[in-house]
């Protein structure tokens, strides 16, 4: 009876996330089910990648949906991990626990020169599990039962349940296009009145990614200013989600908030590893901001990780001071990958138009968000089940097409998910000969 | 003046643990103070092995305090990662989020045959940053506001913070000596009318690590029985820290409780790869058990940390597979460790003794307790302010002796406190000489 119940439980969170309600209702009504998800995670989603995942290791699409690398990270990255495998044995054994103190140096040390402000290396910078636990610590870290948070649309869809589960209300405001056809990234825009209602005695915090995922945007200086403003006026934390940081495309420029007048003291700037070197793998991120709110953050992770993996993070210390040695000349990896990655942007763009798609082209990152909706009469939709047509065109194109991308209404608030209906989500760090892959499938299902 | 009273702040978070209520109360009142910890952090206790480190780094003492091989890993353990790190580059990009698929499989093969019952390597195992993210995710996934948790005193210390934060209540019984003298970690036991009175409706959880730390006791089968029995009679999920499991002294035998009937379908078992290939700086571990409760740990580690790094997993699979290779012949590490332990164990018990402790002898497992308080008119802790008397021993004995080992009041709340102020924790995983420069040490101090 139980097995059935926990049977028709599981079928029902394949359906659609409605159920997870229906779930919670069951587990309440039957006493043998003592052993259910606490309050905090009732409203919890199921993850986009674990759907999709699941769906490309059934379907074996060519897969341009999560966003790592199919090539090699930098052979001096790989090497140093080798070398400290091999190395001092003591390097196996648990490091300091807000960071390594060989990373935290060079994080120091880099960081210092970007922002132009001495950055300390043990009080104002905690190293994490990846850029998604300094996301996780930052929200617990701060949000409270009751406090608000504003996230702006589309946005990397763990913001969202990391709030909800710290007990925080999500107030969202999406980007919206201010031009039609194709477009830059630059040309999604926030609407300046709306953004700014959104702002109280209970907003307590504000989740700015840039350059930004999926749209590939550069917040520029107006846009940051205007936020700022608003963020001081408010007294506002900003938790700044920089991990494309280093794949920026010229002209364009990376400006890091907390940078501006009055704002230090108010951000919490997270980077990644994983992003910085091509190694998503390697799980490694980090937050700098100052001693305050970092000491918040560093309560939460030991409370739940305690340390980070002391290889990795002396392998990528290496890897940072080789970089810093020859950051301004042309062969640094930061400005290598952002060239290269502008000629893939370049050639995903091409291959999108000439099959129908209308890109928004990005000014950074490695993602590019396109509207299929002009092809909406070369797909039949209604084998797919799914409430929202991205994922409905996604599936359908995973499954008769074998090209996989990810549906961007997964990264909106329910509200506003038909903002995202009209669009897929592809990742552009693939080899050249992947990428040409993609373009040929197109082509030839387009053409046929 | 707001700067003047965070230093305040700051200070007083070193003095008590009290003054961190002065601390929420100064926030509350202050408008500038916005941006201070949520609730659930407000009963966070100072962590003891941030206060240790700190305490070891300044001191530089023979560091006997925190649990970590001071040799290397066996060999083909490092060999694996170094191999990996220049092997198949897709090993540095992100993998399956719950666990590499060739570390659960080897996972599912090790603990299938151990506990004599097929596991689903990708329903029933959840690969974690370490033990203590299993434990977090398992305290997390099921502790709900007004829950009650068992833990068993002396605990490992994030048991409390976590529970507490998780927004549940605590419940702890001390293991107490049964003899005096120099006995066995056996001889500590709970009293089983005082353990019965624990449990009501509102018990949802009882956490028990065996083997013990710091104890190094090994809980019979009536003793597990005897838990068992009442997790049962009061539905109660049991958690079961078995992060020691290869480190048992014959003719000591290690009995995991989800082998003893019934339990299975209620119990969440944790292991360690930092353990069991003693390279704690890995940070991996993992927990196994019935799929209905590892979903909900799933949902927390989706929420917090996503997955683990690819190249630790990829290499502690390797290192599995090879020891499962071997896993009844005498040169498995599993064996040899236990043996090599025992040897260690049985010498500092001796060196521990002729300088005036009693230790309690360990069944399993790398530490040791020892009653100091024979040893009372040989220190002087009137040169120490803090509250319990084994904080002050251990500094006192850090500070003039240079020998540090770790106050075991810190795992145990604060009304049984007392009942570990006459003791000291040493760690003996070290090398050979390490530990014979302890005991030189100890003698030459006791001897003068």
């Amino acid at each position: 009876m139980l097995q059935r119940a926990l049977n028709q439980i599981r079928f029902c969170q394949h359906i659609s996330r409605s159920c997870i309600l229906s779930q919670r209702l069951m587990a309440s009504s039957s006493g043998s089910e003592k052993f259910g998800l606490p309050k905090r995670y009732q409203e919890a989603t199921e993850s986009v990648w674990v759907e999709y995942v699941a769906l490309a290791l059934k379907y074996k699409p060519l897969n341009l949906g999560q966003g790592f690398p199919d090539y090699p990270p930098p052979s001096y990255v790989t090497k140093a991990l080798s070398d400290v495998a091999n190395g001092d044995h003591l390097l196996n054994q648990y490091t300091r626990g807000f960071g390594h103190p060989r990373l935290v140096q060079a994080l120091s040390k880099a960081y210092s020169q970007w922002i132009g402000r001495q950055i300390d290396p043990n009080n104002e910078i905690l190293v994490t599990v990846g850029a998604y636990q300094s996301l996780y610590n930052a929200i617990y870290g701060h949000i409270d039962h009751g406090d608000e948070a504003i996230i702006i649309e589309p946005f990397y869809d763990c913001y969202y349940d990391m709030i909800k589960s710290a007990g925080g209300v999500v107030r969202a405001i999406p980007l919206k296009p201010t031009k039609s056809g194709i477009i830059s990234s630059a040309d999604w825009k926030l609407d300046p009145i709306e953004f700014e209602k959104l702002f109280n005695n209970k907003t307590k915090m504000l989740i700015l990614n840039t350059p930004h995922n999926p749209l590939g945007k550069v917040f520029n200086l107006d846009e940051l200013t205007m936020i700022a403003d608003l963020c001081k006026k408010w007294n506002v934390l900003v938790i700044a989600d920089e991990v494309y940081e280093h794949m920026v495309f010229e002209p364009n420029q990376h400006i890091r908030i907390c940078t501006l007048p009055d704002m230090w003291e108010r951000t919490l700037t997270i980077g990644s590893a994983g992003k910085t070197f091509s190694a998503t793998g390697w799980k490694l991120g980090w937050t700098y901001g100052p001693n305050n709110l970092i000491r918040n953050m560093q309560l939460v992770h030991q409370n739940s990780v305690y340390t980070c993996a002391t290889p990795l993070q002396e392998a990528a210390a290496i890897g940072f001071e080789y970089e810093l040695s020859r950051f301004n000349e042309s062969d640094s990896f930061f400005k290598s990958l952002a060239v290269e990655l502008k000629d893939k942007r370049d050639f995903m763009a091409t291959f999108l138009t000439q099959t129908g798609y209308q890109p928004v082209i990005p000014e950074a990152g490695y993602f590019m968000i396109a509207d299929w909706s002009h092809l909406k009469d070369k797909v039949d939709l209604s084998s797919e089940t799914d409430e929202y047509k991205d994922y409905r065109f996604t599936k359908y194109m995973t499954k008769n097409v074998s090209l996989q991308g990810i549906p961007p209404s997964a990264f909106y608030t329910k509200a506003n998910k038909h903002l995202g209906e009209n669009f897929v989500r592809y990742c552009y760090i693939k080899k050249d000969e992947t990428l040409q892959k993609a373009a040929d499938i197109l082509n030839k299902w387009y053409n046929n």
